[in-house]
């Protein structure tokens, strides 16, 4: 299993994947602030691992804290949570990753709960957290693997994978279950300008696995579907609206078009914990603008004139109507969303963080 | 006006576009060899560029041969011509440019016309042939100024600029005349990977010419024509069959599709030797596979694991029925084009070479 991420004694020990694939090294984060800084500079990414960094951060400064009462540590939780909230606006998991261990600390609070106890279950709850990441990724990989092809080829876009999870995979790993049934599957890795997550995470971790990957360059899908070389796709979200509509890596909207342009099915991939009921519809997903340099800059050389002005939405949003089925650790979604994702998160809330 | 080649007494001189936009140097061809070798290596390119630098290069293998006779000199126009064809496949207009000066050489040997003749003959069509580009290029923006919005973001791919061309350009010319005509244009650049034709090469040229550039990855277009900030969509062209597909940069396709889905006008600019009556439909165009360097590396840094595959292809094929107009020197052609295409031939065959 690739080692995203790490709660050892001495920290939380992240993968640099700002360094692969040819160079894997290890960033330790011995306090929140650096895990706002491993999250905000895309250390680690990808949404649930994001989401349970996030609540390993929240865990880590509770356990951290020098508060000796209640009042002083609550105050520190207030301040914890909000420096890693504002690391990144765009994948929910953050937030809940960041809610979820607070609300334990709410309670245990409540009840005054001795100090040494509440940092104890909260560590334990976001390791816990965890390995239940890891779980939702087995079980997305068992409702979903039946839907890809038998034998074909799967594009997928950004990375999806164990490395944006705790372990397994979102939209990897159901093309890893679909191979472990018995599929016989290539993958096409878009390389995902700027930050290369295909080019150099995705062909990165599926070639360990003995997965034969492909890179191409975000504009060449489009030609290799009309030559009928891709027989699905499939992709992660970093939310997923009440109605359906998929926020996910910049490029993934231009993906589900041409994919439906050319008949060719378009799966989203995602833990439950990214499906945010209190958000009616994608346009209200916010989306983050990075920095220039990532498109400006390619290993450290500039790449365009001075005085180009550059857009960098790292996001979009893929509209519901494009989406064939989004398939979750509670099952599979079909149209309308707005109907299966209510059914279904009314069905089964005891599994919300199962 | 960007000096993208030049005849020069001592050879003929190519802006290296390889360099810019940081380095504006010069590589300076004196024997076809070196030319052949400017077009294979990118040096040059731009389909128009191209086929004035291919016929360039058989006037300055022809005038720079030590053959003696015309039998001796035949045969070398023919391994001339020869190493040339082989340097790229897809551009008609290198195969055009070849053709423009063996038609002459051929008729002037034919009549036995001394050796030093022909040579002046030759270099001074070649010579003609740039200037003529240049003039087809503002032809072009006379023709197709009027279909750019009078105010509003135009998006383009790749560099179909003056740098593409002798000057002034096919997309970028359109563009440049709408301005010269008032329209307030700003223009939203493909960055164009692997070559960062778009990053590299339109921002140079645009940001020359004070016309506001904002630079984007190629996977964000979709993104902004969904934000209803493109109000049109201007492209090249590296061939143009007789429907009218259109074979033009990778990624070119995907952006037609993106913009039918958002009801964005798509066009064309390309100079009539683009368009290749002999080839009947775009699945019959070869497509150039490049090197997988190209993608792999940045700045001489590997970016994929070592075993990921690879996808090159430099160029893709837009159906005509993504097509809302092609812009050339004769005017501007619409649907249906197999029947506009083949009207315009037929009504102003004097202007093929004009």
């Amino acid at each position: 299993m690739i080692p995203t991420l790490e709660w050892l004694p001495e920290g939380i020990n992240f993968l640099d994947q700002t360094k692969l694939p040819l160079e894997e090294t290890y960033v330790l984060a011995t306090d929140y602030k650096q895990v706002a800084n491993v999250i905000r500079d895309m250390i680690v990414r990808g949404a649930p691992a994001i989401g349970v960094s996030a609540a390993m951060g929240v865990a880590i400064g509770i356990d951290r804290s020098a508060a000796t009462n209640l009042q002083d540590l609550t105050a520190e939780v207030a301040s914890i949570s909000k420096t890693l909230a504002e690391t990144r606006p765009t994948a929910v998991n953050l937030f809940w990753g960041i809610d979820e261990i607070c609300t334990l600390y709410n309670q245990l609070a409540a009840s005054n709960t001795p100090i040494p106890e509440i940092k104890a279950a909260v560590v334990a709850k976001s390791r816990r957290m965890y390995d239940e990441d890891i779980a939702a990724c087995k079980q997305m990989g068992a409702h979903g693997a039946s839907l890809l092809p038998k034998q074909g080829t799967v594009l997928t876009h950004c990375n999806a994978g164990a490395l944006a999870t705790c372990g397994y995979g979102t939209a990897l790993g159901v093309i890893r279950a679909a191979i472990e049934a018995g599929h016989t599957i290539d993958v096409f890795a878009d390389e995902t300008r700027p930050f290369l997550q295909g080019a150099r995470l995705t062909a990165w971790e599926l070639l360990k696995d003995n997965i034969p990957t492909t890179v191409l360059c975000d504009n060449m899908s489009a030609h290799l579907m009309k030559q009928g070389r891709i027989q699905a796709v499939i992709v992660g979200a970093d939310r997923i609206a009440a109605n359906g509509d998929t926020a996910n890596k910049i490029g993934t909207y231009a993906v589900s078009i041409l994919a439906k342009e050319h008949g060719i099915p378009f799966y989203v991939a995602a833990p439950w914990s990214t499906i945010d009921i209190a958000t009616a519809h994608g346009d209200l997903i916010p989306i983050e603008q990075r920095a220039a340099r990532e498109v400006t800059h390619s290993n450290g050389k500039q790449m365009t004139p001075d005085g180009a002005a550059i857009e960098n939405p790292a996001f979009d949003v893929t509209p519901a109507k494009y989406i064939t089925a989004i398939i979750t650790e509670r099952g599979v979604l079909y149209p309308s969303f707005a109907e299966s994702i209510q059914r279904m998160d009314a069905a089964t809330p005891e599994l919300a963080t199962a």
